[in-house]
């Protein structure tokens, strides 16, 4: 048996890192991790506490392919309370995380062959779920100047979609109101489907992130508990569609998933009633973020937008390298911290950047940010 | 926006029948669910334990996109125990549900286009998941006689794949070694790549289902928590695949899934230690099919082939209608039981089909089986 043509995904470079630095810590050395996208906090105490009840009163058989009825509620009712948007609950679909999403949402817009344009860099995983499915990502070089989101006049013509995240990964940049809105209308312009991606919502520093879902219904907005509810193991999310294309959608998920899982749906729905913690992580990673802006400039990285957002800064270190996998393994190796290469989100330009992640503990983020110094004095590019 | 061509899949027939059994339901009616094709039985306590302590110890975050390495091995460990077949746990792949394995295998070995044949009757997803990955489906008709599994000379020529599933759904008949391995066998002749669905596998009544991999190496296996260790809800599967396709799988997993729900994970690799509560499942579904088979001759429903495995028994009614989703209706209206039309199943001949599910409690089939016997008597179908 031979494999597919599309099944021929790049390798996620990151995951050479994370073995190198599993092999350290094997080897007794103490790695300080800014390469992981996900938080080092468990789901809401209340979230698992509402899992131990069900489990005890309730079979957690598959549920509608829709998901909970009382999960879409009230991932309906945020949107009213987050963004003054009146959202009816027979549009909201829970999903096996944002990745089952993103499958059901290309799946519904795009034939095989058709061209989807994202910005770059961007969200690895886009541009090898469309591989998958035989969908042809087409890349938009962003610059530094533009905080690496896509403008209208870099858009090419013959795309049938256009993805963008905001706040995105790996720059944490956000769009303003005006922007999003001339990016979904140039979209439109071109006959494409507009997919939002909006997982980072509610991890925000300054001004909100807004919604698609503010400027218009015909988009395709993708969420997820992984991000703010810290539940990335747990595989949920959802996505809000067109009235019209809700049930394709659902007949998509009763066949491709059956259903996200039960256990998780429950989980969400109790972690929505969590702000408190949730708040709590908010200001860790606001904290983090402070010190990640101030700490990396000291070490030498200072060509950076300062995120709104996420918890992801994006360096531009082109000054210091053509070889971004190269140095990150150093950095591993002489500084014991971990971080990501920006070839996994620029196939092009990323061999002259680097991502850091501030998701893990305050403490950590203070030591990682002294031996980033450290390292950077030792290699004589910062005095 | 438009929706794509591929997104149109057929609805799920079934579904008429849960809704029009809910709204009975609601009306204050009784009904009996053979319809459904999932245990009445919650996860496994030892399951819901470990969870339940993972919970208070372990943040739950993404596991690796194979899976749990102790979860793997004890998969792997399950192919030497149930069918002396030694098998390296690098092979194995933890995935979101069956479905998801579908999903992974499908994309890993087919490309847009390419012909996949499969038994009608059959599990109707098969389909509609092809179909969204735009690839074609390819009915394989079978007879009563051969017990509704296909056969090697009633195989296309021009085939890149072909899937099998033993026990199968809707009829519960399984292959023995001889007809799997002239299948594997037939397959291979056509350059086509040959899947197996196994995820009845420790549902069986007499002799035990033959894995694939007691055949050959180079196929893909599917299977799942769902059934015999009924978990339906967590989404939790596996697949088997030879050593050269790993690698490529991990990446799609990574992409398409990035992994499995961890906290299904836990309770899975728990379940499989709960062999005594699984077991009695087993002997309340053998209790159920003993019953149905004396059952559902009484109440005329007689050209059937006897089930081997799963829960399901296949009915050919045709002699008593050309409309099985209007005799299903028929009877969840007047003897409030509700059962699948065969035209899930089999688009062609499935209006003369019905399926009746048994996974359900021992006194509900023996009140389904009175209801129907007395409405087949009502009909004059029986005296």
């Amino acid at each position: 048996m031979s494999l597919s043509r599309r099944s021929k995904v790049d390798p996620f470079i990151v995951m050479d890192v994370m073995e190198a630095a599993a092999r350290a810590e094997a080897e007794g050395r103490h790695i300080i991790h800014m390469e992981v996208g996900q938080p080092g906090t468990p789901a809401p105490a209340g979230a698992r506490a509402a899992l131990t009840k069900a489990m005890a009163d309730d079979a957690l058989g598959y549920t509608v392919a829709l998901g909970l009825p009382a999960l879409r509620q009230k991932i309906a009712s945020l949107y009213g309370e987050r963004y003054g948007v009146d959202l009816s609950p027979d549009r909201v679909i829970v999903t096996a995380g944002s990745s089952g999403a993103f499958l059901l949402s290309f799946t519904a817009l795009f034939d095989a062959g058709e061209r989807v344009a994202l910005g770059a860099p961007g969200y690895p995983s886009y541009r090898q779920i469309l591989g998958a499915l035989s969908l042809q990502a087409v890349d938009i070089p962003t610059r530094l100047e533009d905080r690496f989101q896509p403008v209208p006049e870099t858009l090419p013509d013959d795309i049938q979609g256009l993805i963008v995240a905001s706040p995105a990964n790996p720059t944490g940049t956000m769009l303003d109101k005006p922007a999003l809105s001339s990016l979904i209308r140039a979209a439109s312009e071109r006959g494409a489907a507009f997919v939002s991606d909006e997982i980072y919502h509610g991890l925000e520093y300054g001004r909100r992130a807004v919604s698609a879902l503010q400027i218009t219904d015909d988009v395709h907005v993708i969420n997820s508990f992984s991000k703010y509810y810290s539940m990335t193991g747990w595989r949920v999310g959802w996505m809000v569609v067109p009235e019209s294309h809700v049930r394709t959608v659902e007949r998509l998920a009763q066949n491709m998933f059956i259903c996200a899982p039960h256990a998780s749906q429950v989980a969400a729905l109790a972690a929505m009633e969590c702000k408190d913690e949730l708040d709590a992580n908010v200001q860790v990673y606001r904290r983090n973020r402070d010190l990640m802006l101030e700490g990396l400039k000291e070490a030498g990285f200072d060509r950076i937008a300062p995120p709104d957002g996420a918890f992801y800064i994006y360096a531009d270190v082109s000054a210091l390298t053509d070889d971004s996998h190269r140095f990150a393994a150093d950095i591993l190796e002489k500084a014991g911290v971990a971080v990501t290469p920006g070839l996994d989100f620029d196939k092009g330009r990323g061999a002259g950047t680097l991502r850091f992640s501030y998701a893990r503990s305050t403490a950590d983020i203070e030591e990682g940010l002294d031996r980033l110094r450290k390292f950077m004095i030792s290699r004589g590019f910062v005095e």
